[in-house]
This record gives structure tokens, C-alpha cells and sequence, in this order.
């Protein structure tokens, strides 16, 4: 009956219920731990106000946004479709903002329009997507949001850099001055300003971002009452990673809001949107060992489970590293990465059933194939990939290999087992082809 | 009116009418040059019989799986529900070959085993699939194939390798001597034996591949009457890449198979199992301009799209490299990567919609993001992403940021334009939703 790890509620006789009584492949959701997250967050110092938004990207569950939009998070949507699926979970329109590279046009202009009217924030972040909604904007007497790109990043590698030049996201500082000079002449407001490096989430390119996203707004920004300082707080995932001090960053954050105060007089509103931060520790993929291999004297140990990049793609993408844990059917846990008691005498490597060279769930971060000390595993137990919370059932090609789209299973707080998503069918596979 | 590039027969009128019809961002493929792939696979040199296998994991839509098994292809499927793809299709079970890393098991095993009985070859990948099968096998009469894995590679990355210590895919050469006397105990027949050494597609490879397999063969396969040489025929989607000379291969393979022959009396079929090679070339990504943007004067020029990552993941998976088109809303070509008369004054980063800092086009090879000479282009032009039939709409993560799988347009032989996959409605991205 050991927990997971430290900051899980799930143990391993859950993981057994929910393979036997859902089968595997599966995501597996902890919905107390999505709370205490939303509660962490909300609790972050601050100096005249805190909206926390979920990036919805990082999972777009229907049930999971209702559960984070309950306790308090608003929603920052990425794409109109997810706008339209925060609608269709209940959430109001004016709990979110769309922050979007899409431009859009023609209906879904008028969609889009329709949808402001009614009180969703339109952050624009290029100097196109002004010029699109400006009219409207400005006759309608709606305030925008303005995606700055601060021209630096949060300095880890390029595929996790949303601020450096090698990036697009936003209106880059040169435009500004074009930027603000069409809102002035059209008379639309600018109440809200936004920047988001990445999710290299370095705390000191958080602060940096902070004073330098601060200076920006004092310079240009004469009307903004919020200032959104973006996402990329760094959740661990792994027992050697350390987190996001979300509390320091919070008082950093506070101390900046304050002086800005007292040179300028103006209280801002404090914004983040986290999405990993959120969701990720919360969520497992429960899938079984279906094989073992070695290959050769001279080879590795090989794990095949039910299920690899078509669920978490992450590894194949990014080379991220998520733990693991083995648990028996019948519950109970074998290995936890966790767990220093649990054997590690067992060098393995972990890969999926597709027939892809690149389906391995033990990648190191540069994408080399690395076999990972573990339990020597049998046929038929669990395994368990933790820290799957977010950017997997959202961003994996689910139909690789004819697979279907797994079920989602939500661990409620009352300790209960719900079905939030149904697996895909096979028909399902088949059903738009002709 | 012209062709896109010079083993085309689409032009920048027929792009344009697609974009019109039917959409963006759309998946289009031109039937003609699916057929004369096939047509020059079969045309392959070889000694006693060639059989080419179509490796329906590259694209498995119903209708182009109909088209390759039209021309005489058969299929290599890498999962059960390939499997059941290919019998939707109207393909015979005996036209189909199971190679897959999966392990049946419950009703899976009954289901496969009802397949074999109706013809199906199972390629036995690993002992414990052989133990599995071995007595319905040998009760049933069935002979089977076996996967060999050789415990040598392509020698590219080892993301595109199958065959090295460091992939899984086969019966190691070190677990044979297991294998083999397993299935001579049951009397099962392996009248089939086939090694895939994976994607890097160096012929020198493939070369060394063919003497090692067939040295294998004579030692143990004395009843396989099949060798198979796998896939990984390299293709050419870019200007200066060198596909595969598969005259030269096939002239090689056919000495080798001679040679055999004098030695032991056996005529061997050679099989091979190409995805890329028949496909890739035949397919595009038709996309529209949405937004440009300069990252400053020491940045870069970025063009945003309609559609990346979510249409096409090889880039950000693997730094795949594909050629693109700019074409007029009108038809009219603007941009060719094969065109040395179109112009390149002007170095671009091609990005997507999604809020994914690794949603680029023009990654290089080790992923680092680059820009490419180009046309100027300009907003609402059509950008074409080339060689994007295989692996694009089959290995997507479709649903991130809530996007919408793209329909499939088929560009039929008699030069007209037929929708063949529907795209995916918003309503069916929630229906499994509860």
C-alpha cells in the first residue's frame, strides 16, 4: 500500500484497481493533488492581486478544467477550439483569455468577435492580430492584452525558449512603438501585458523577466492594470529535480509590484499561467510489461509495455525524463523511483509497442537511448509512468500504429474511481475515411 | 502551371484549387506517383520471386491502402488493428504479414489466431510471441516467420535504427539457438525469415545486411523458403538527397539469392517491406500564411502557418528536412525548393499554430532551429510542405492545442480531386469526453 511518492495521494493497490477494472493502457488523474496545486498557486504572495490561469494545452481534460476552474484558476486557451472547449466544460468567457499564434479570419473573425462581446480577453500577439481585431476593438470599447516578446529567452534549450529571437511568440520589442501607435490612433486600450519566456524556468531568468517585463510596462504601457508574467514554473518530475520556489518567486514578484507602485502610483493585478506546474505530477499512464528482451551478452536489458510514445511523447520529442514505478497485479509496489528501499539492481531499457526505433521511455535529455537501474520486471505487472499529467494525452500521436486514444481515469477526492474519458473505438479510427 | 518538383505531377493549379475546395490545412496525395513507386519496386531485380510488402504503418488510409494492393503490393502491418485497417481495406488476410511488438493476449490471441487461420502470416518477434503461438502453431499446421535481430544497425542515428544492441525489435541473435530448438520440439515450420535493420538506409548497409542474413538463413533456417530484407529504402524528399538505387540493390540481392542456390539447392523469394519509399513523395501539406514576423534587427524572418507539428511531427520528432512550396492563392508557383529559377533572397523560419516553442519546420537535422532561403512570402499565400505522405498524417499529434484532424484529398488517376478521409469535427474531438 506505498504511496507513489512524497507528494502523491495514489498508492499501488489504486494503480491495480484501476488496470483491473479499466484495463491498460490508461491515464490516471489524482484529483486532490490537482487541488492542493490550484491551492499552492493561489497562495503565492502578492501585492494587489493574483489571477492564476491554467495553460488548458497542458491537458484539456473537460472534467479536469472543471476541477481547476473550481477552485479558483481562470484559463489561458492557446487556440480558439480551446476556448470553445472551456465554453463546452461550463467555464465563463470572461474566465479566459485566448493567447494564440492563429490569426483568425472569416467565421471564426466572427466567432472570435462574438465570443469578446461576451467577455472573453483577446490577448494580441503580433503586430497582425492588432490590426484584425482593432476596429472591432476600438468601436466596441474592448480592452486587449498585448503579447510582448521580450527578445530574450529563459535560457535553456531552443525547444523550451519562447523569449529569445529564435522565437515568434508575441509582438517583439522593435514593433512596439508601431504597435502602440496604431492602439493610440484607434483609441483601443491596452489594459494588460503579457510576456512568457518558455518553460526553461530558470528563477533567475523569472526575475529578470520580471524587471525587465515591469520596465517595459512603465515605459509603454500607461493603461495596463495587469501585468502577466507567463508561465514555465518548473515542476520536478524526478526525485533529483527541484522545483519552482513558488513562494520566493512570489515575493519577488511582490517586492517589484510594490516599488512600481510607489514610483508610479499604479496598483497592478500579478498574473501566471501554469500548466505543467498544475497537472503534471498529478497525472500516471498505467500500462503493463508485455516483454523482455536482451539483446546479446554485450546488449541491455529491454522492458516492452502496452503503450510508449503514442501516449507520451515527451521523451521522443524532448528527451524528458518521467519516473517510473512496478507495481504487481495484485498491488503491490516493486520498484518506485521514489523509493531508495524498493531494488534498483536492474539496468533497463523502457520502450513502447510501436514499431518506431525512437519508442523509448528511456531517452536521456539529448535523445540517446540509456537503460535505467529498476526492479528486474516480470510479464504482465504494471508499470507505471508517472509525472504524466500534462502534454501527454494532449500531445501524442495517439494513432500511431492504428493504436486507439487511451482512456482517462480520474482518482476523485472522495477516493473514488470515475471514468472522465472514454478510450477511443475502433470505429472510431475508421470513422472519417471514405 | 509548374510542377512542383521533377518526379510530379501535381502542379501550383491544382494546389491551389485543393486550397479552395476543400481547405486548409489539408494532406493531399497524387494517386500516379503511389502507383509508379509500386510499379518501380516490383520492377526491382531478383532471382526467384519478389515480394513487396507496402509498410502501412507510413499511412494507413483506406483508400491508398487500396491503391498499393491494386498494383500488387502486399502489406506489413505493425499492430493488430493495422491488421484489421487492411481487412476494412477489402485486402486479403494472405496478402498480409503481422510484425509487431506487441504480445497478444486474451481475446487479442483468439482474434489473431482466427486471422492465421484465414492466412495471415505472424512473424514471431521475440521468443516469448513464439512461445505464445508455438502450439496453436504447430496443432494448426501453420508454418510462421521470425524477425531476426542481427545485433547490427543502419548505422545512422539511433532513432532510425531497428537493428543494433541499443533497439529491440527481433529475435536476438543470442536467443536463436532457444528459438530454434523451441519450435523443433513443437515441429512448428519457420518457412520465413525476415531482419529489418531500420530507416538510416545506407546501401552499404543493406548490402551487408543481405550476406549476414542469408549466412544466417543457410546455418539455421533449413525449411524458410522467404527472405526478408526489411524496409528502410532511403527516399529523396530533398533536392540533395540520394534515394536508394533499388536497381542496384535488387541486382545485389538477386546475385546473393543465386549464389545460394548453387550452394544448397533452395530458390529463395526475396520480400521487402518499404513505407517511405512507396509514399513519402506522393504526399503534401497544403497550408496558408497566417501572420509574419521579425524577431528585431540582429533576429530572424518568421512565417507562421496554418498547421506544423500537429500535421507533421517528423521535424520536431527527428529534424526530418522537407521541401516547401509557395503558391499563390490563384495556382500561380512562387517558391520551389526544387526551382533554382525561383527565388531564395530571403531566409525564413517556418513555424505552426501551436504554443509550442518546438513547432518549427526548418529544424536542422540536431533539431536546432535555422532559417531557410525562400521567397518572400506573403500573408494568405498556400506554403506546401513536400514528401509528407508517409509518417505526417499517421504519426501526428493531431488534437494538440485542441486542433482538428486535416481531411485527406486524393489527386486520382484520371486527374481528379476525391476527398478520401473527412476532417475530424469539433463535436468528435469531445465525444468520448464524459
Amino acid at each position: 500500500m506505498s504511496k507513489l511518492n512524497n507528494f502523491s495521494r495514489l498508492n499501488s493497490q489504486i494503480i491495480a484497481t484501476v488496470a483491473r477494472e479499466f484495463g491498460t493502457p490508461i491515464y490516471l488523474y489524482d484529483q486532490q493533488l490537482i487541488v492542493d496545486k490550484c491551492q499552492a498557486l493561489l497562495a503565492m504572495p502578492h501585492a494587489y492581486g493574483l489571477t492564476v490561469r491554467y495553460a488548458m494545452k497542458a491537458n484539456s481534460n473537460k472534467t479536469l478544467l472543471q476541477i481547476i476552474n473550481a477552485q479558483g484558476l481562470k484559463i489561458d486557451a492557446s487556440s480558439l477550439n480551446e476556448v470553445k472547449r472551456a465554453l463546452a466544460a461550463g467555464i465563463d468567457y470572461s474566465d479566459i483569455i485566448l493567447t494564440t499564434q492563429e490569426v483568425p479570419a472569416g467565421e471564426e473573425m466572427k466567432e472570435l468577435q462574438a465570443m469578446m462581446l461576451k467577455g472573453l480577453k483577446y490577448n494580441a500577439c503580433s503586430l497582425r492580430q492588432l490590426e484584425n481585431i482593432g476596429d472591432f476593438a476600438a468601436s466596441s470599447k474592448i480592452a486587449l492584452a498585448m503579447r510582448i516578446h521580450p527578445g530574450v529567452g529563459s535560457g535553456e534549450s531552443a525547444s523550451r525558449n519562447t523569449g529569445d529571437n529564435y522565437s515568434c511568440f508575441g509582438i517583439h520589442l522593435s514593433d512596439l512603438k508601431t504597435a502602440l501607435q496604431y492602439a493610440a490612433e484607434k483609441g483601443i486600450v491596452i489594459d494588460h501585458m503579457h510576456v512568457h519566456i518558455g518553460s526553461g524556468a530558470d528563477p533567475e531568468m523569472w526575475r529578470q523577466n520580471i524587471d525587465l517585463e515591469l520596465k517595459i510596462l512603465a515605459e509603454h504601457f500607461p493603461q495596463a492594470k495587469t501585468v502577466s508574467f507567463g508561465g514555465g514554473l518548473k515542476e520536478t518530475r524526478m526525485p533529483d529535480e527541484a522545483a519552482a520556489d513558488i513562494q520566493a518567486l512570489g515575493e519577488y514578484a511582490t517586492q517589484k509590484i510594490k516599488q512600481f507602485a510607489q514610483q508610479t502610483g499604479r496598483k497592478l493585478q500579478m498574473e501566471i499561467e501554469p500548466g505543467t506546474y498544475v497537472i503534471a505530477n498529478a497525472g500516471y499512464i498505467i500500462t503493463q510489461v508485455m516483454d523482455l528482451k536482451r539483446t546479446g551478452e554485450d546488449g541491455f536489458n529491454f522492458v516492452l509495455l502496452k503503450g510508449g510514445m503514442e501516449l507520451n511523447a515527451r521523451p521522443a520529442l524532448y528527451g524528458s525524463q518521467h519516473p517510473f514505478y512496478l507495481v504487481s497485479p495484485s498491488g503491490k509496489l516493486l520498484f518506485s523511483e521514489f523509493d531508495p528501499t524498493t531494488p534498483r539492481d536492474y539496468p533497463i531499457i523502457i520502450v513502447g509497442r510501436c514499431c518506431e526505433s525512437g519508442d523509448s521511455q528511456t531517452l536521456t535529455p539529448d535523445g540517446q537511448t540509456t537503460p535505467r537501474p529498476m526492479t528486474k520486471p516480470k510479464i504482465g505487472e504494471l508499470m507505471v509512468i508517472g509525472g504524466a499529467g500534462a502534454y501527454c494525452a494532449a500531445m501524442s500521436p495517439f494513432n500511431y500504429n492504428s493504436q486507439l486514444q487511451a482512456a482517462e481515469v480520474l482518482f476523485t477526492g472522495n477516493q473514488k474511481l470515475k471514468l472522465i474519458r472514454r478510450a477511443q473505438t475502433f470505429d472510431q479510427l475508421l470513422t472519417n475515411e471514405i
